[in-house]
């Protein structure tokens, strides 16, 4: 199935803007877990198989598997989110960006080895970097535009010039992505939650695009401004993600085994207070 | 060692500016090494092992062997470059780029799990996204700045306001990197040898800072213009890519087990050309 037509049918048959993003620290996982061959991929199916019916999308971070050597349970907790919930999209989060004959194999790792439905890229190289992701009609292409970290600024946030006129870089990264990039309607941006101000004006330069708004929770970005500055006419349009405060809700004070539900329970809430503002 | 001062010196003692990149795909390796579990790492090795004493790095590409769920291979590949031949830098061509708390993750990913002596990042998430690989004093860190690819234009060449005046983005990466990021003296950046005039810029922007330059070879780009933008005064200064115009050279009609030796012939004949411009 399409990405977006995935994406479209779980915002609106889960009631559900939320993303949980899937970062697994072995050092913040509970006693129980602690030590085990398959630690990472036993957190994460706790997590998802807690929180699938409240979600539109999970999305892995690879940089937390690859730092372990445990791709292997990349593959497995993927394999798993596809058998058990298969109505829920998967973004692998890899902020990739490379030449074309580079990036052709990045795709191959997210599409065909992962198995990912959506993937984040980079945009810094340009339009023949993101050509190989865009080949895959079926798979989101989610550029960064303007991120949620402090450092965010340092480029994206210039004035530039373009051939449509003097802008900040990160609209005319909306504003490429939109007008040149997306002719078969799979590309997403991602816009950080700590720039509610940005979210709009991305939101107005991109029509219903979705956007992935990294930054509540653990950064401090605002749900409610959030949700008004970019949900589309309809009341969707977002994937609000949130990780950590989600993930580790339950083992702040190494709680235990009951690590899943105190992350269902943050979840639900924060699903709540999306909803609250839709 | 330093990274810098493993380049320095193999700059030096090889007397060579060319770092080959190693970019492994299967269906150009010669027929005897088709169908082996290890064969990306073979072929890698051979390569390796009759180019070692002409280069004065290697940078494997960590996307060809994440596409085949070989970074395993790559580890091990890693590990002998630097049983075997342990003057030679590596450097993880991985571009990555994200913010703190992921990049923590890669740079673990980088240095820790694959023990690479430097990583490729991409700036467009700003300071604190590059600060976790800075952190390890002895790794390079080497920025996209002007990449070699024809969509390298879509971004960097835009016209900018930056607090030091108006001037191209890649420009502004630059000035960046040798003014603010530079402090510990590890950071180089990655300059396309398909424009020679921006190599010479970026040389009189940062003063001795290693360049990293793609794009001679399969890519069209030019020894002696980049030679003559980018070196030093001392003749240094510039790790000049060949990836595919080495690897495949023996390999074009599938020729068989001498591939590494005609790889051997198209290195030191690179080597040479370019030694006959320092």
């Amino acid at each position: 199935m399409h990405f977006m037509t995935a994406l479209t049918a779980a915002w609106q048959q889960r009631n559900s803007l939320l993303c949980v993003g899937l970062d697994p620290d072995p050092a913040r996982f509970p006693a129980h877990l602690q030590g085990r061959q398959d630690a990472i991929f036993e957190f994460c199916k706790a997590i998802v198989d807690a929180t699938a019916d409240l979600v539109c999308c999970f999305k892995p971070q690879i940089a937390y598997f690859a730092a372990r050597g445990a791709e292997d349970q990349l593959e497995a907790l993927i394999e798993h989110i596809h058998a058990k919930h298969p109505a829920i999209p998967v973004i692998l989060d890899a902020k990739r960006g490379d030449i074309g004959s580079t990036a052709e194999q990045y795709a191959i790792e997210a599409f065909e080895r992962f198995k990912a439905d959506a993937i984040t890229v980079n945009p810094y190289m340009g339009r023949d970097s993101i050509d190989p992701y865009l080949a895959y009609p079926d798979k989101g292409v989610i550029l960064l535009c303007r991120t949620s970290n402090p450092g965010g600024s340092d480029l994206q946030f210039l004035e530039v010039e373009t051939p449509r006129g003097r802008m900040k870089l990160y609209e005319h990264v909306a504003r490429t992505v939109a007008e040149d990039w997306n002719a078969s309607g799979n590309c997403g941006l991602v816009v950080g939650a700590t720039f509610p101000a940005e979210i709009a004006r991305v939101r107005d330069l991109t029509g219903d695009m979705p956007l992935l708004v990294p930054g509540i929770g653990a950064q401090g970005g605002d749900i409610a401004a959030t949700l008004a500055a970019g949900r589309t006419a309809n009341g969707n349009g977002l994937m609000i993600n949130s990780s950590r405060a989600i993930l580790y809700a339950g083992v702040k004070a190494n709680e235990g085994e009951d690590f899943a539900e105190a992350a269902r329970k943050v979840a639900l809430d924060t699903r709540d207070a999306i909803n609250a503002h839709r």
